[in-house]
């Protein structure tokens, strides 16, 4: 790229950094960017690429792109209880498209800026679009949230509603007909990160894992770290009022429904595990992030996760469920 | 890609960390790594991506890739005064090539363990190749060796020897004819990162870059960072045995050689300003890597780099040259 298209991409990215907390002794124009971290603190990394045709449509909303593509790296950082600080923003593209940029770059900081972490470094490379963020973020010594604590006896909670990003996607790909697509769409590329429950749930969360490929197998990542099994309640699997309303037009099957929540993935809602004592504590201190008390952990038995429903065990075929099966 | 092919890249990417001394709290196989930074210590990061046909030829040999793309990055630690701890690798493939990755994973290890760095999280996705990598070093706090540091009255140093890079590149691509080319394209391809350097001029220079687009545009960001010009003393410039055997041959004419070692890049050899007393003491500590002083750092002037031939000022026009001049 010439020196004017460079100058074009540090206009949109290349910001002064002049908040004093934002632990950034040197930022972006030196080889490395160099960070404080605290006393106390253990840093957080975690990283992910998303690619053009592969994670997200090639005609996908810049605006969205931005912003899921740090969306889905924060909530990454909620999931082990950290605190977002720092991002590193790899981004390649086939040519400088000053309006795609501009947008990418709004819905980008709207996101950052909501969590007051700061963009610290990065590259802009020449060819098929592609973008890799590195998000890097503090947790107390010893605190963060890990997959393997969950133990028998143990209730399973998730947050917000289950399912809505999963339908999202379908819509987009025309597999289903919902009455008001653009709720499920919305849900799908304006995923809110759960940085604020995460915080919480350090220190007093058994486990955690963010939904990313749907709640069965997030949850059973959680279940092998772990070694033990869970029985699911599917009665209470929390839905989002929009989803419920397709379930009264008939657009969506209970079964359907049923499906999206288990195994839809895309929602990036906190799946955790806790005892009952710190249960009633978490409830005292979030007010404002909904969760959902949807099963418990039991000791390992050769079906990872049991559906109940209410009282009776039930069996279902839903895709992507083959590999949970004994 | 299908669970079989994400165990084949575990295969090669992911290995249990051992050492006790990785810093590594939280492994691969989490939400996040978590990383224990020492009291007193800052963190230094830098994000490189390398994309196919840009970076690298499609068909560059596997193990000098993963070699490389993990040099240049620990690299701009070197040029910090970092010392490298951690690695995160993005890497996007159009297909599971088993030979491909295990060599790249052999190129990339044989770096990583020479320099004691763990590799600690990143993605594999499928799509066009490109490969993005974070490094994650440490430096004592407030010590990082800056691009803006440098004061007219010192020196200017460079180690190793310049333009090998240069030359391998043109080699590579039919630019040049030279007696030896598969030295140039080692020194191309299978750089070495000037780490333990860098951990000695760590609070001893005063301003430092690494030279990958070429001694005289990166001066140009120390001279544009300190607010100062240069002299530089061509005759000083460092040339390797084996491009001064080419030399000889009249395979390379005399300033050809001078242009490849100015503006040929890719030699990722450290560029630092130092006074005269910390020149001294480097000297007696830096019994390996060998460093020239090549000029003098002076106050502002309208030219930002002046040449000079012993006492004589030169001009000359090379590629590349043109944004220097007034």
């Amino acid at each position: 790229m010439s020196l004017n298209e460079f100058d074009l991409i540090k206009r949109y990215f290349n910001r002064n950094i002049t908040s004093k907390n934002s632990g950034v002794a040197v930022a972006i124009g030196d080889d490395c960017a160099v960070l404080d971290i605290p006393n106390g603190y253990q840093l957080a990394v975690s990283t992910d690429t998303l690619v053009s045709g592969i994670h997200f449509f090639a005609d996908v909303n810049p605006y969205r792109l931005g912003y899921k593509a740090l969306a889905v790296n924060l909530s990454d950082l909620a999931a082990m209880g950290a605190l977002p600080k720092w991002i590193s923003l790899a981004i390649t593209l086939p040519e400088i498209d000053e309006r795609w940029l501009s947008e990418f770059s709004r819905g980008f900081f709207a996101l950052a800026d909501k969590f007051n972490v700061t963009l610290v470094g990065g590259d802009t490379t020449k060819g098929p679009l592609s973008i890799t963020i590195s998000v890097k973020g503090l947790v107390p010594r010893a605190k963060a949230l890990l997959r393997s604590g969950a133990k028998a006896g143990e209730l399973i909670c998730v947050s917000g509603a289950l399912g809505d990003g999963g339908v999202g996607l379908a819509c987009k790909t025309a597999e289903t007909a919902v009455n008001n697509p653009q709720i499920f769409i919305d849900a799908l590329e304006l995923t809110e990160p759960r940085v604020e429950l995460g915080l919480l749930l350090s220190g007093r969360a058994s486990s955690c894992i963010d939904i990313s490929d749907g709640l069965t197998q997030d949850l059973s990542h959680i279940l092998n770290s772990s070694c033990c099994s869970a029985k699911l309640q599917l009665q209470s699997l929390p839905l989002s009022d929009s989803l419920l309303n397709e379930l009264d037009l008939g657009t969506i099957s209970a079964d359907q429904a049923l499906q999206y929540a288990l195994t839809g993935g895309d929602d990036y809602e906190l799946l955790f595990t806790v005892n009952a004592a710190s249960l009633e504590k978490l409830r005292r201190l979030d007010a404002e992030t909904r969760f959902t008390v949807i099963g418990s952990i039991v000791k390992p038995q050769t079906q990872l996760i049991q559906l109940f429903k209410d009282k009776n065990k039930v069996s279902l075929s839903l895709d992507g469920w083959d590999h949970f099966k004994d």
